[in-house]
């Protein structure tokens, strides 16, 4: 007997119908003996519904009335689905983030989960009971709703399923799994049967969108293994977990992530010394401009050229201020472009490979592809290129990588 | 400076735009320098929407569960009903029954208010904060969430404000006070300015429905004053209250309320013997089938006739026992009538005025309208008549006891 979180999402959940589709998966898990936690998140377009009628009052919403407001739209969800198994024999109960107690800090709409009590819910269980509990909200210590801000119902199935000592959390999308990559740009794209938290995290950020990243930091700190699973079809889908030693031969690379949406600004001509860096990016970070790649150049002549990557909705903001810091440094010039996209090989195989650097450098230079910058973690290796070349690229590196190929009786499945 | 509790209903936060009316209205008292506590229903039509989804999926909705979905109704409208408070620059902060912790029993869908704790909300107020109470909802003692039952809110308004010790409590709904009887069927209906908590209770619950009955006996245990007034339209409402000594001598009838809901049945020449009325009503109230007035007249040659009304719409449930029952005494006849109302004079004054059912039954006679039932309390006296008599009824009475006449300078208005 499995103690199992579930997760459905908003598109899981979306009407009367998928509900009742959801009970029948959640009974047929039930009768096989398996202990159900389950979380969901607020019918689609419900949370939009409530957000809109928020800002039809308030421009900016005040934070503790806005989550006094969409923390209804997973108490909709709980009550109905909890009908919906009642009206199949099976005893269920649903629970509010409050009524649980998930407490967390004092931070509306982006509160973080501090302590879950379990101990109602270990007695539903062992009374025979599927939990529902509503994802997404929780509340602080004075008793106000919080709500740990979008896609936090992720966080609510890992949190949860931490402070059960829950044997799975499996988290239900619209997909299958994770994948080598994307297959609307590469065909011949494989569902990964297991990845590890790391892996998925760098994948997560980098454009695969599939889980919210605090879940995954929050399932690899608890060491909660977490499965991607479709709603809609039977499958394995993805197991996420820490890597296991005798996994450590298991191929290089994991997937390929990538990401358009980013442009790239450069300073150059900026006096190589210290404290430029500050100079810059400090601007930028008090705008809430957020940065990802940055990369800076060892300097010639006294001068150096700087250059980062911002989301591409924020170029013309940061542009302005760089301009301004340019005139303050006696920069040379700014240039911008938002042509650009980002591709990255990721893989806790590669530390212990050499030359895979190497090998991705030589796949996009045979591909004729220019590389504009390069940065490189320790399960990871990304490069910004010129966006036109971004399918020419995923699917250069998942062929070089071998990653096309069905690899049968390993690890990656 | 007064603590008052002020309750809108569904219709006057309908939508954004009355909710910010509501807003208007709030801010205009607290800058007189009121302390406010407003209780909020549901925007209307919300509860019947929750309750069409629960009804998508189970007919008859697990209670519990039941109560988690509709209470997320009034849980959105005090959200936005704080936010267009804060907009206006004034505190606001709002509270979910379980927040404020009302507490109620366990029986989901028609709870009873056992303890209500107002600490939190008196140092709100003290704060200078207007406080917004959801309405129609509590928490039992084991945190789960319960419902009054629809209409719940106004005994939500009456309970806040005995617990809190309010000067009144404002009822706002869309009519601007009680009326000596329906203006639609009398053109001279005045509106009166006061009015005793018994007084309200039978003219509520013989069909002017203005308050519900839960609330107004609360109020009245209690001895909260309540107010009826118009969310549309300023104006002073009614207030009702205990009968104060001084007012003894106020006229006699408070007003004259009807019902044409409902129907007849007698069921003629069962034995006259101890224990007939109950072999009668045992069975129909087994049958939930509610009763309303009955009448047994003193039986001549051993038998005797046995008549009661009961909801038009369960008349033909309640006949089909009566023809079983019938059977089984050796009953000669069981007669239904559909076509009938009930006209009732209310008003403290009767007790000490004799003669107010003799001039009842002659302006009756006057008007030729043959009365087929009686029933008299302290306060009422009730005839059931032909339906198509009812406007006649109403309007023949409302003269004779001059309840036309403005009178000015006396409690009645």
């Amino acid at each position: 007997m499995a103690l199992i979180v579930q997760k459905f999402g908003g598109t899981s959940v979306a009407n009367v119908g998928r509900i009742e589709a959801v009970a029948d998966r959640l009974l047929a898990c039930h009768e096989r003996g398996d202990q159900l936690v389950v979380v969901v998140s607020a019918m689609s377009g419900e949370t939009n519904r409530l957000i809109e009628l928020a800002h039809s009052i308030q421009s900016t919403p005040d934070p503790r009335e806005f989550d006094v407001l969409v923390s209804t739209g997973e108490q909709v969800t709980i009550a109905l689905l909890c009908m919906a198994l009642i009206k199949r024999g099976c005893a269920a109960r649903s629970y509010t983030g409050a009524q649980v107690r998930i407490l967390t800090d004092n931070a509306y709409n982006k509160a973080r989960i501090q302590e879950i009590d379990g101990g109602a819910l270990l007695s539903d269980l062992d009374a025979g009971r599927i939990v529902v509990v509503a994802g997404f909200q929780g509340m602080d210590v004075d008793g106000n709703i919080t709500t740990l801000g979008r896609g936090g119902s992720d966080t609510t199935a890992v949190a949860l399923a931490a402070a059960l000592g829950a044997d799975e959390c499996q988290i239900f999308t619209d997909v299958d799994g994770v994948y080598t990559t994307d297959p609307r740009v590469v065909n011949g794209a494989r569902r990964l049967d297991r990845i590890t938290f790391e892996e998925m995290l760098e994948m997560a950020s980098l454009g695969s969108k599939v889980l919210q990243i605090r879940a995954v930091e929050f399932a690899g700190k608890y060491n909660v293994p977490l499965r991607v699973l479709s709603s809609f079809e039977d499958g394995p889908g993805t197991l996420i977990t820490r890597e296991e030693p005798d996994q450590m031969e298991a191929p290089t690379i994991a997937g390929i992530a990538f990401n358009r949406d980013e442009a790239k600004l450069t300073i150059v001509g900026v006096p190589d010394t210290p404290g430029v860096a500050y100079q810059i990016l400090g601007p930028i970070g008090e705008a809430n401009v957020e940065v990802d790649v940055i990369v800076q150049n060892v300097g010639a002549d006294g001068t150096t050229d700087f250059t980062f990557t911002v989301h591409r909705n924020e170029m013309a903001k940061a542009e302005a201020i760089l301009q301004r810091i340019a005139a303050e440094l006696g920069a040379r010039q700014v240039i911008s472009d938002d042509r650009i996209c980002k591709v990255s090989l990721v893989g806790v195989g590669m530390r212990s490979h050499a030359g895979v650097a190497a090998k991705m450098f030589k796949a996009l230079a045979e591909s004729n592809i220019n590389i504009q910058m390069i940065t490189t973690s320790e399960i990871k290796i990304s490069v910004v290129i010129a966006e036109k070349f971004i399918e020419l690229a995923v699917r250069s590196l998942h062929s070089a990588f071998d990653l096309d190929e069905p690899v049968s009786g390993d690890a990656r499945g």
